[in-house]
């Protein structure tokens, strides 16, 4: 297996809050919750954080330290990390960085959002915007320009993306964090209302507030540690393809090109990977990111979605996906991580993936970044 | 002098815009503005950057990508780096960590902010909004306090204050680029408005549009460009006093913290700088700045403005500072850094400090992260 950094990094504890709605909370009650977690998890103090990577979107100046000052004054190194969707992601990539690379041997990424209804971020990039029809809220119409473009071109299905919600709410209904516990049946996701048509209301991501934190640290430091994983991945792209004002192929370039460099970090095929958290925002994104990963050819999602999932080693977005589980934005890579994690470890409970040695990790802030990591046992 | 990475990290290029209103324009026409001056100060072309910080506070989701894909479409990572007023300095940093630690051979650091008049942010944190009189912003407010409380037990004056407006508008008399280009009497800061009582409103910066940005590079890159600097001390904290609500405490711990550190990395004393570029947000911000230094006893600050500066080795805010330059807030550490390493190099035209061998440059985002750097010929 190859190896990212100079040195091994290993995650050697995790921890989030439940997904939901937590009206009324804030981001000083949720992220020093994760945070905590991710400690105890890891058998450490928070004195023994060297430096701290915060992903967030929409908190407002120095939330990282807002969240983290609750846990201890100890003047380290804090940086507020944001890239969109993929702010978490980033916050992983840049602590990994920093043990791999010696800058630290001990480092904190983390991520939250507390979230209102329809807070939909696009940083006022016109870009993002393009095709929007008054009304509706920017990202599901550019999702549904995306089904529309995929389905024009490959044939793709409504059922089809329904499919990928039903399989993400069941995995969700196991994951006592997730915020949607019931499982959802083909009917029903056709019959919920359209959002941004065609895409019906269980096509989309929730609104969600959330954090989650986990602990990165060398070989020296894993070995005093429960059960470490390490990092045998670790990729960060901007985008190669937005100005085209191509939806489809914003979502196919970045992702794939990401997604190849890191199966070629980890020195693994996509056949070898056992579980895959993907970016799942949109249930049109799973059936893409499937052909992005190389489980099927291109244009082939659609029918992946109905046929080739249930059949294939890799079990894709285990902890419910961004669809069941919730996409608090900074907290969604990070959460990402602590389903690989858990997995590796034998710890997930109902939704466990027995004998699982090998998972990976995406996330996408469309226009702006894609993150990918892989962890091995 | 010492190092403070495994390997040295050179500045290789430096660009920034005009700081100054702006009226109408977008991080989109100052961000690429800036980065091209850098790269072709450096000779290299935008496809050289192998990761790039950008540095923003109010640019909203993905600011950093907005500016750089003016530049090209080549997927390098990007992060935004948030810390208030020392996003820029946290950026350069993180660039310099980069390349310090082998991460890249060559990092972009750039910092920019379009602001309108009043827009100081706070994050939302009750305790930057402390003391805070109804009707006046937070900051002037708590700088006020600052004042106040360093008057009562030290004696400083506001004749001392206005001191340190007088000679930094001089200086940005003398700056091209500085918002303000003309000089003012110290009965002219006197009579002007009061904003936050005593402050007057020329004892506090501007409201100001604008970028900047550092090409920061290996040895074996730096050997290719016209005029490298080596950055021989780099220092990121955050808060260790915030938690006790003591204004003048969050001004003196956390800098001169990070300044010791700083100097400790460097291997050299306050009194060899020959340039220091300082948080000057406010006339009494630079005043305890000075004691934070170690360039006069704690207390000494605003004596040491009124008459213990003009004999001084050092000079401080050569650039105009924040005072008369401007501080567009996420652009701020990185223009600090153009001017010292112009100062370095024998390019600051009628503001050149004489065989300038040694520069500082200094950020606080209030409450958050403090940076640090200093340069060397």
């Amino acid at each position: 297996m190859g190896d990212p950094f100079p040195r091994e990094v290993f995650v050697v504890g995790v921890g989030m809050t439940a997904f939901g709605r937590h009206e009324g909370k804030t981001i000083q009650d949720l992220g020093p919750e994760a945070v905590r977690a991710a400690l105890a998890d890891a058998g450490l103090g928070y004195e023994a954080i060297e430096t701290a990577y915060c992903g967030h979107v929409l908190q407002g100046s120095t939330a990282g330290q807002r969240v983290l000052y609750e846990l201890g004054m100890t003047g380290i190194p804090i940086f507020n990390v944001e890239n969109a969707c993929a702010s978490g992601t980033s916050a992983l990539r840049a602590a990994a960085l920093a043990v791999g690379h010696g800058i630290a041997d001990v480092a904190l990424a983390c991520g939250f959002e507390v979230m209102g209804r329809g807070a939909i971020p696009t940083g006022g990039d016109a870009r993002l915007e393009r095709g929007a029809p008054a009304g509706v809220a920017p990202l599901p119409a550019l999702f549904s320009a995306v089904f529309r473009a995929h389905a024009e071109r490959y044939g793709t299905t409504l059922e089809q993306l329904a499919a990928v919600t039903v399989k993400n709410r069941a995995y969700g209904a196991k994951n006592p964090r997730a915020q949607f516990h019931e499982a959802v049946t083909l009917d029903e996701v056709m019959a919920s209302r359209e959002v941004a048509p065609p895409l019906r209301l269980l096509m989309c991501c929730p609104t969600t507030s959330g954090a989650a934190a986990v602990v990165v640290a060398s070989a020296d430091v894993a070995r005093g540690t429960r059960k470490p994983i390490r990092i045998v991945a670790s990729v960060l792209r901007s985008d190669p393809a937005i100005d085209r004002g191509d939806a489809l192929a914003g979502i196919t370039e970045i992702n794939s090109a990401a997604m190849r460099a890191a199966f070629e970090q980890a020195g693994v095929r996509p056949d070898q990977l056992d579980t895959a958290e993907v970016h799942d925002c949109f249930s049109i994104a799973e059936i893409i990111h499937y052909e992005n990963l190389g489980l099927c050819a291109r244009g082939e999602g659609g029918r992946f979605a109905e046929q080739g999932i249930k059949d294939a080693r890799v079990k894709v977005s285990t902890s419910g996906g961004l669809l069941a589980k919730g996409h608090p934005l900074g907290a969604t890579g990070v959460a990402q991580t602590v389903e690989a994690v858990e997995q590796l470890r034998g710890e997930s409970g109902e939704r466990q993936v027995q004998g699982a040695r090998l998972a990976l990790a995406h996330c996408q802030g469309f226009g702006g970044a894609a993150g990918v990591h892989i962890f091995a046992k």
